[in-house]
């Protein structure tokens, strides 16, 4: 269905879709080693926290598959280089860190020869590929007991294929209703200031047949006033334990504007992505980005010299503004502090 | 105080801020005749409605002085083909024809010559450009009285002396605290798509020294929600009976993040704006433009080939969201229908 790949391993190589040339030229980029991985992580030839993680997880790969090492030992050594070298390539990013820990933790299991070691680490990371494409199907047929047959929804960012290894959280919802045979119709936001929505998203509904239709972030409210619009539908870079959510810039005012209209807002996300240990929004340290974001676009300066700026990357929405959160595991109605650790605590 | 101005009459031309210039270089173009007025408007050198209207009365004196007519209907004859060719230039903007018709309908009072209808015309002129001003001043002072010293502002679009023949709206009000010494800062929105915030309303402010940052369109909720705000200042495009207000796309947005925060949010217009013939925002129609304005930034596609757009310019905010209006006879307070109606019907 889809005419585009995020990441694909090759036994030998990581071959990753090179992000930095959408949506204008699909074209892809061979990673033989693991330092090809770490520099694509690092120039943003793969974006997206799931699917830089699973990227790094294969670099890990290449790196025992490279070492010359003659024991067990040599090649852990080898792999402690290699995590460094990928977790300093976006030392923000969480699911880099996480990915690699997890690598370096099934090296440090027994192992009979390092053949046997490079074996594991290769089934692990393929493990961890098919489960991010798992968790994503999951949390789209979830979704679909809210999404009617002629639905008309509204996106905020990019939360698709090209953030995951395959789906996405609530780009995938938009994708399997209509794989489904279900008529929908979505409003993208371009999303300022990186415009991943005019970029990505737009670039991934057009490669899977979805009719839509670009508008700019100061629309949406006009948009949900004057048009019909069954559901908002956003991902998250975080949840916390009362259901305040950390996303994208623009989120909360696409929330504001669904509140007013009575339109649903979801939030779609892994269970991953639940930070209970966090008890509200308030919490959450919001990162503020150059502001040569916003005063540039395309390299070119669209304010004048020393413009200065106010460049949060995300925004919390409270809980009170969230109509349901979708996981794999499920969809959570509020009160979501209660309804939220009741899902955590349940067994997969 | 200002570096520049947006438009001046030299005695025998008309001098125009090339706004395409900007934010980058102030560069004066000067229109020695009807046809380069007419051009400046239709390429956008000026642009802005009042700015526009006063340009093409200038024009219209232009033409006059420009006539070979010997008679007082000859002059006429030429006027009339002026003021087609002025037209248009950009027919859709009201005030261009308004300005037109106001010179065309002195240009039929009785005349002894053509230098004295030519003398006549001029006069006109000039009273409309220093009229816009005067208007202009006495809105920016009547708000005074809502802006407290130290104030935080959100100011979306551009509503300065660059729209204007000085002074402007909105930005008026943010300009004339500043001179008076108050302590102001300014978040300015970008207002995508077609950046004025970035690109004019930034400008306009460095040119006077007024402190303040640029955001994103999307990030205003947010600004509201984590920094001390005291209010929103807007201009529009036409307020109805009831209060209703047609604005710039994300005016709407903007105004539901304001209520939800409890931040006052205060439009500002010359009561030339208010069309009380319309009983309420559900009768104005509103204006689809081209969806490369979105698609398009600077020249450069952000967003796939083929990528539809919903791109509607305006939006228009219920009267129930605006905490007051502020014109040159004062300010007005709901109930906006009653308060409205008796403001027009003082004498000035």
């Amino acid at each position: 269905m889809t005419t585009f790949r995020s990441l694909e391993w090759q036994g030998d190589a990581l071959q990753l879709l090179d992000q930095r040339a959408l949506p204008h030229r699909t074209e892809y980029l061979r990673c033989p080693d693991v330092d090809a991985v770490a520099i694509a992580i690092r120039d943003m030839t793969v974006r997206g926290a799931p699917a830089i993680g699973v990227a790094a997880a294969f670099g890990m790969v290449l790196a025992a598959q490279a070492s010359e090492a003659t024991t067990v030992e040599g090649l852990r050594a080898d792999l402690a280089i290699a995590a460094d070298r990928l977790k300093a390539a976006r030392p923000t990013a969480v699911n880099l860190a996480w990915a690699v820990d997890r690598l370096l933790q099934a090296a440090r299991e027994p192992s009979d020869s390092v053949s046997a070691l490079g074996q594991r680490l290769e089934a692990l990371a393929q493990a961890m590929y098919a489960e991010d494409i798992a968790v994503n199907r999951a949390i789209g047929e979830h979704a679909q007991a809210l999404i009617p047959d002629g639905a008309t929804v509204i996106h905020h960012c990019n939360t698709g294929a090209l953030a995951t290894v395959d789906y996405g959280t609530a780009l995938g919802i938009i994708r399997i209703a209509h794989e489904q045979g279900k008529r929908i119709f979505a409003y993208l936001d371009e999303t300022r200031p990186r415009l991943q929505g005019a970029s990505l998203s737009a670039y991934e509904l057009q490669a899977y047949g979805v009719p839509f239709k670009l508008i700019v972030d100061g629309a949406s409210g006009w948009l949900m006033r004057t048009r019909q619009v069954d559901c908002c539908l956003v991902g998250c870079d975080r949840v916390v334990a009362n259901g305040d959510t950390a996303n994208k810039i623009g989120t909360y005012n696409l929330a504001l504007a669904a509140k007013a209209h009575g339109v649903p807002f979801y939030v779609a996300c892994p269970t991953s992505t639940l930070d209970l240990t966090i008890p509200s929004g308030e919490q959450i340290e919001i990162e503020e980005r150059d502001g040569r974001e916003i005063t540039e676009i395309a390299g070119q300066a669209i304010a004048p010299t020393g413009t200065e700026v106010f460049n949060p990357a995300f925004d919390v929405t409270p809980a009170e503004l969230i109509t349901a959160i979708i996981t794999e595991k499920g969809i959570v109605y509020p009160p979501f502090a209660e309804n939220l650790a009741a899902l955590m605590a349940t067994a997969t």
